[in-house]
C-alpha cells in the first residue's frame, strides 16, 4: 500500500517536472537561439506550462496522497521526500493559478524590456515592467506570509530559513571589515592588470574555456555550453545540465571567471542523484549553496595561485604576443586586482559584497515600497557613489546590468555572498596540504568528489545551514572569507592587512 | 454571447497549441543540439506534453463548448474553425489518454533504436521497437475507425479524405507511364553528373543554402537553420518556423536541394495566418499540400534551368576548381540525371515516385498483417530489385534510411507523390511567359505572393482537393506531371518521349 502510494505520488511528481523542465527549455532556446519573431508568443507558451506545473502542483488530490503518505510506513528517504513536498505544497497553495500565470507574463514582458531598455540606454522603456514585478512580488510576499519583514518571504524562496535579521548582521560585520581592506589595498601600490584588455580571439577563448571545464570534471555528454547575453546555468534533469558565456575579444577577464563560475554550478547539477528525477532530494540545497559551488570553483580555485600555475603556460601558448611579457605572478596578481567598479559579474572577490548589498538596500525598500521602479537609477547613483566611490556613465553599467529583477528574482542577490562565504568555509575545510599540490597539477578529482560527498549527494536532503556544518564543523562564519581575503591579498599587494 | 464563447474557444485552443509547440521545441532540441545523456529523460518529458495536450483537447467541457458554438450565430471564419475542432475532437476521443502516451514512448524508443540500427548497420536493434510502432498503428486504425481499408484510416491523418482506393488509381496510372519514360532514358546517352562528387567545403555549402534562402524569401528574422541527422521543418507559430539540414562534403547533391526543400515547407508555414495561432486556419492544409510547396521549390523551380541561368554563375565563382569545367547546361543536365538508385531523398524527380511506390506498398501490408517487421529486409530488397533494379549494400541504404517508421508515421509517405503531383499542377498554373524571366533574375516575388495567395493564405479553410480545384481550375491531375518531365526529360536527354 505505501508503495503504491509512493509510485503515485513520484510518477504525479515526475510528470510535473517533465513540464516544469519544458519550459526550462523553452527558456534556455530564448537566450540562445530562438529568432527575434519568436519571442512575441514563447512568453505565452512558458506561461502556459508554468501555470499547467502550477495547477498539477495544486490539486486536492496530491494533498490528500501527501496527508496518506505520511500516516504510512516510510523510508527515511521516502519521508524525506514527502515531507518536502508537503512543505511545497503548501506554500504552492497560497499562490493561485491566475497570479502564477499573471507573474509568468509579467516576467516575460520584462525581459524583453530589458534587453531592449539595456541596448539602448533607455531605463523608461524597463521602469513600467519593473513596477509590474515590484507590485507582484509584493502581493506574493502577502500571499506566502512572512514574519517581521515582507522581504522575509523572497528571500526564503531562494535560501529556505534566510531572513533579513540574519542577513543584515551579517553585512553588518563583513561590510565594515571589506571597507577597511579595500581602503588599505586602495592606498599600496597599484597591480597592473591592462594586459587583460588586449584582442584575445573569440574561438581561441571558447577553446580554452571547453578546455578547462573538461577538466573541472564538467561533462558535456551531460551537458553543452552556448553563447547568450547573460551567461547561466539551466538543468532539464541532472543528465541535461547547460551553460552559456559571453566573450568579450577586448577583455579576457569578461568570459572565463564567468565560465568557471557556471561550470561550478553545474557541476552540482551533474552531481544530483539522476534516480531522484523531480523529487526533492533530486534537487539542488539552496541557492546560497548552488552559489557556493560557482565560487569556490570560480574564485577559491579559479582565481588561486596553484590553479595558475598549471593553466598560465598553457594559456600563454595559446596567447603568445599577448602575454609572453608577463610572468605568473603578474598575471596570478592582476586577475586579482582590487578595484571598486561599476559591474557586479566583472567585479573582485572583495567588492563583490558591495555590488550585493547594494542591491539587499535596494530590494529591501522596493518591497515595503519606500522606493519604486522609478526611483532606481538615482537610488543605485547614490548607493554606488556611497559604498563603492563610482558613478555609471549609462544604465548597462548601471541599474540595467543585472538580469535578475527581470526574471522577477527579487531575493536572489544576497544569495551571492552568503555562497562566497560558504565557499570560504568549505574550501577551507577542504584544503589540506595534498590539496594545493593536485591543483598544481590540474587535478580536481579530489576535491570534486569532496563536493560530490560533502554537498552534491543529499540534494535538498539538509539545508544549507546543516549541510555546512556538517561539511566543516560548523554553522556559517563569514570570518573564514576575511581570513581567506587577508592572507590573499596581503600577499598580492605585499603589505600588511 | 457567442463572442464570449468563442474567447473561451480560442483560449482553450491556444493553451492547446502552447503545449503541442513546448513538445515541438523538446522535439526540435533533440535532433540538433541535445547532450547525448539527455535523451533518456527527453522521450519521457515529450510524452508527458503530448498527453497533456490531449487530454486537454479530450475534455467533455470543450465538446460541451463546441456543441454550443455550432448553435451560436458565428462569423463564415468563426464556424469554419468551430467546424474543423469539432471535427479533430471527434476523431481524437476515440484514442484513449493512455493509448497516446504509449504511443508517444514507444516513437521515442522506436526513434533512438533507428539511429543506433542505422549507424551499427543492425535491423534487429530496430525490428522490435518498429513492431510495436506497427502494432499500435494497427490498433489506432481500429480506435479511429475506416471503411474498406484499415490503411485509409491513417492515410487521412496526412491527407483528409485520402484513400486506398485513390492512391491505387493514381499509382496504376502514374507507376507504368513513369517505369515507360524511366526506361527511354536509360536507353538513351547517359549524362554525367560526376562533378557533384567533389570536396565542397562545409562553409561554403552552408552560405550558399542561407543565400538560396533568404532569396526565396524565407524569413530569417522568424526562423533558423541548423544541422540534424535528418532534415525536417519544424515550426512553434508561424513567426518561429525552422528548417535543419545535413552537409557531405563529397557530395554537392547532400545539402542544397534538401535544403530548398525545407525552405518551400517553411515558407508555407511562415506564411500562414499568425493571428490563427492554434486554431485550424492557422495550420496546413494537408501534407499532400505541404509536400506540393516544397517540391515546387526544390524541383519545378530548384531544378529548372531559369533557376540555374542565375545562380549558377554565383555557384562557379565559389566553387572555382570543382566547377570551372562544367557549363551550365551540364551542369543543369547533371543534376537532372535519372537514375534507378537506393536512397529516396537523393533520387530524381522520376525514380522518386517508384521509392514512394514502394513503401505504400510495404505499409499497405503492413497494416493488414501480411508482412511483419520481421519481414522488412526481403521484402524491400525485392521491391527495390522489381521496380528499381537495385538491391542495397546495408541497411542505411535500405530499410532504415527513412525516420518516418520511427516517427510512427505510417501512411505519411503517400504524400510525397501526391504533393509532386500537385507541385507540377499549381506550377503549370502560375508558369506565365514573364515567370519563366523573373526566375532568371533571381527574383520569386511573384511565385511566392501567388503561392501565399492561392495556397498558404487559407491554412486548414479548404481540402488540398479544393485548393487544388481553386488555383488551377480542376481537380488533382497527374498528366500535368507526367507533360511536365516528358518535356523536361526529353530537352535533357535529347530524345522523343
Amino acid at each position: 500500500m505505501a508503495n503504491q502510494l509512493y509510485q503515485n505520488y513520484t510518477g504525479t511528481l515526475q510528470k510535473i517536472a517533465d513540464i516544469k523542465y519544458a519550459a526550462a527549455v523553452l527558456q534556455w532556446d530564448q537566450e540562445t537561439y530562438l529568432p527575434p519573431n519568436g519571442a512575441a508568443l514563447r512568453g505565452q507558451q512558458i506561461a502556459t506550462l508554468t501555470e499547467f506545473a502550477h495547477q498539477q502542483f495544486t490539486t486536492p488530490q496530491l494533498g490528500q496522497l501527501l496527508a496518506q503518505l505520511q500516516q504510512e510506513k516510510l523510508t527515511p528517504t521516502e519521508l524525506a521526500n514527502v515531507k518536502l513536498t508537503q512543505y511545497d505544497y503548501t506554500k504552492n497553495q497560497k499562490l493561485p493559478a491566475a497570479f502564477v500565470r499573471q507573474t509568468s507574463e509579467a516576467i516575460n514582458a520584462a525581459y524583453h524590456a530589458w534587453v531592449l531598455a539595456r541596448k539602448q540606454n533607455n531605463y523608461s522603456i524597463f521602469e513600467t515592467p519593473l513596477a509590474k514585478i515590484i507590485t507582484l512580488k509584493q502581493q506574493e510576499a502577502d500571499l506566502l506570509g512572512y514574519q517581521h519583514h515582507p522581504y522575509n518571504a523572497l528571500l526564503n524562496d531562494y535560501d529556505p530559513g534566510q531572513t533579513v535579521a540574519n542577513l543584515d548582521a551579517v553585512f553588518n560585520n563583513l561590510i565594515p571589515q571589506l571597507q577597511t581592506l579595500i581602503q588599505k589595498i586602495s592606498a599600496a601600490p597599484q597591480v597592473n592588470n591592462s594586459f587583460l584588455q588586449q584582442h584575445y580571439p573569440k574561438a581561441q577563448q571558447w577553446q580554452f574555456g571547453i578546455d578547462v571545464l573538461t577538466q573541472m570534471g564538467y561533462n558535456f555528454a551531460a551537458g553543452r555550453q552556448d553563447i547568450s547575453e547573460h551567461p547561466f546555468t539551466i538543468n532539464f534533469n541532472s543528465q541535461d545540465v547547460r551553460i552559456t558565456t559571453r566573450i568579450d575579444e577586448q577583455d579576457f577577464a569578461n568570459m572565463l571567471w564567468s565560465c568557471i563560475h557556471e561550470g561550478g554550478h553545474a557541476l552540482y547539477e551533474q552531481g544530483l542523484p539522476n534516480q531522484m528525477y523531480g523529487l526533492p532530494l533530486g534537487e539542488y540545497a539552496s541557492l546560497s549553496i548552488h552559489e557556493s559551488q560557482s565560487r569556490l570553483w570560480e574564485n577559491n580555485l579559479g582565481r588561486s595561485l596553484p590553479f595558475w600555475q598549471y593553466w598560465y603556460p598553457k594559456l600563454q601558448a595559446i596567447f603568445v604576443t599577448q602575454l609572453q611579457q608577463v610572468s605568473l605572478q603578474q598575471f596570478y596578481n592582476g586577475i586579482n586586482q582590487v578595484t571598486p567598479s561599476l559591474i557586479r559579474t566583472e567585479a573582485d572577490e572583495l567588492t563583490y559584497h558591495l555590488h550585493v548589498y547594494i542591491r539587499y538596500l535596494l530590494e529591501k525598500d522596493l518591497i515595503t515600497g519606500t522606493l519604486t521602479a522609478k526611483d532606481i537609477p538615482t537610488a543605485w547613483a547614490e548607493l554606488y557613489k556611497k559604498y563603492l566611490g563610482v558613478t555609471p556613465h549609462n544604465h548597462a553599467q548601471g541599474c540595467l546590468q543585472d538580469v535578475h529583477w527581470s526574471h522577477g528574482s527579487l531575493g536572489y542577490f544576497a544569495t551571492y555572498s552568503i555562497g562566497s562565504l560558504y565557499a570560504a568555509q568549505l574550501f577551507t575545510s577542504l584544503n589540506n596540504n595534498g590539496i594545493s599540490t593536485q591543483i598544481q597539477q590540474g587535478n580536481y578529482t579530489q576535491i570534486l568528489n569532496w563536493l560530490r560527498n560533502n554537498i552534491h549527494q543529499y540534494g535538498r536532503q539538509f539545508t544549507g545551514q546543516q549541510l555546512c556544518t556538517t561539511a566543516t564543523g560548523q554553522a556559517l562564519n563569514s570570518q573564514f572569507f576575511i581570513q581567506y581575503a587577508t592572507q590573499k591579498y596581503s600577499s598580492i599587494y605585499g603589505i600588511a592587512l
